[in-house]
């Protein structure tokens, strides 16, 4: 039921569709949701067996290694316009939206897109490869908030002179899984859908006042400061106990219905001629 | 906040987008909801002072005569997927959503666009003008479930044989509707988007199994049955009193959360060739 609302919220991907199997497929991650969606309050905890687990820490990186399927964390649904991400620094790492200037984030519509155009999100980190976890590339497309899912090609982005990878991956559930095993197999399925995802890198800070991305380039790497509090790995430093009151003091579901957002975050922004350097792009 | 409550929903169109100054006009129209969307029982009926009435009967055409102003009624906010229409049958005229062979209908979502791409609804049709209304054209674009609109242009759709003229329309309360006075106004301020508009029309029926519709040439148009039911055309033969128990047994509001969709709802079909005659639609 939990997780049945999760999905229903998330508007499965074509790349990574949602169909009758997924729904009565169960999974072992859930989620405990705090507080109000486009509120600085709302945070996603993932779940496993009720237990909150870090997203980054005690999700295992591959789902099924010998096979090459990773699992995947979905930070932003399909069709949705709040940048949600994992948190770093917060304890256990829960999801919530990013904040910019005291201001919750939102990417724009570039028309014809509607908020992101796949599932979002990023591959989890188990604590021994934590050292390397900021040059981890991140996943797009996928169904719900974790995922099992299988690679199909990687892109750089030039994003603001850093270089961000982007991994582009499908579903192991969609129909279409196994005939999708390399970028040329997406663009025969989902004509197109390469192309407006470059498109869609280049364009989507210009509402913002920003330039152009570029997907060329290599460049720095930021750094982060990371929690590093966790259930699974026994060995690492940030290993809690349930015991803990750092684990027993994580709040309890209190989910609630959306905030109001402003009208403006469902504007279409029209971005003519986003090939070449003359950029238009009317604001009102 | 009844209101508010339903702009949420209905995802503002850039052509007709929601901006701060719209949230705080009061319109005269809310909104009666029945039951949850995504049901067979689910209703909206428009209200005008806590009054139920019908968008046909008792919403004048004409917000403002004198300027060339209509009122329009929304039925399919943008970005959404079910078929809401405004019972031609059902006693004041709600708004449900369209079944066909027993199963609610949905548009699907063909790549790049997503459910419809324009708020999209109808006239009001006076009770004088009833002998005519089957002619009356639908219009497409604008955000709220009743609100003004600016007429920018029309088009001839060849619908399964049958002629469906759709008017595309601008709400006076958008900030660039003083610019906006006809058709390649559109294209100047909104590029791409009557491309758009009619790629949508030829290619939205194609994953239901139906062929390619065409924008040309006229045809048959539809006659339907119509409940005349009204409170505001005194002479007219659908006139009732706030009294009368056709009018006193409507349902009070009784909404719910919205039940859950079918997932293949929310897949994207990839359309190749759409200008060809080469039609490519996987639909696993």
């Amino acid at each position: 039921m939990h997780w049945c609302k999760s999905e229903k919220n998330e508007h499965a991907s074509r790349l990574v569709r949602l169909l009758s199997a997924t729904t009565t497929m169960a999974s072992q991650y859930t989620t405990r949701l705090i507080g109000a969606p486009n509120t600085l309050e709302h945070r996603v905890f993932i779940e496993q067996n009720g237990n909150v687990v870090s997203p980054f820490h005690d999700i295992p990186l591959f789902a099924d290694q010998n096979n090459g399927i990773l699992n995947m964390v979905v930070e932003v649904p399909r069709w949705t316009n709040a940048k949600m991400e994992i948190s770093k620094e917060e304890s256990f790492n829960p999801i919530k939206q990013d904040i910019k200037k005291g201001r919750l984030r939102y990417v724009r519509n570039c028309f014809p897109h509607h908020g992101y155009i796949w599932n979002y999100g990023a591959f989890p980190r188990p604590g021994k490869t934590l050292p390397r976890l900021t040059r981890r590339p991140k996943p797009m497309v996928t169904t719900t908030r974790s995922t099992s899912v299988k690679v199909l090609g990687i892109m750089a982005l030039l994003d603001e002179g850093e270089t961000d990878w982007k991994v582009l991956v499908i579903d192991v559930r969609d129909p279409l899984a196994s005939r999708l095993n390399d970028i040329e197999d997406v663009e025969r399925h989902f004509p197109g859908l390469v192309r407006a995802t470059n498109e869609w890198f280049r364009i989507y800070k210009i509402p913002d006042g920003k330039p152009e991305n570029h997907g060329e380039s290599p460049a720095k790497t930021p750094n982060y400061d990371i929690s590093i509090r966790n259930i699974s790995v026994q060995n690492s430093p940030g290993y809690v106990s349930k015991n803990d009151p750092a684990y027993t003091s994580l709040p309890p579901d209190s989910r609630k219905a959306p905030a109001p957002v402003d009208p403006s975050i469902s504007k279409w922004f029209y971005i003519s001629s986003a090939q070449s350097s003359e950029l238009h792009c009317p604001r009102l």
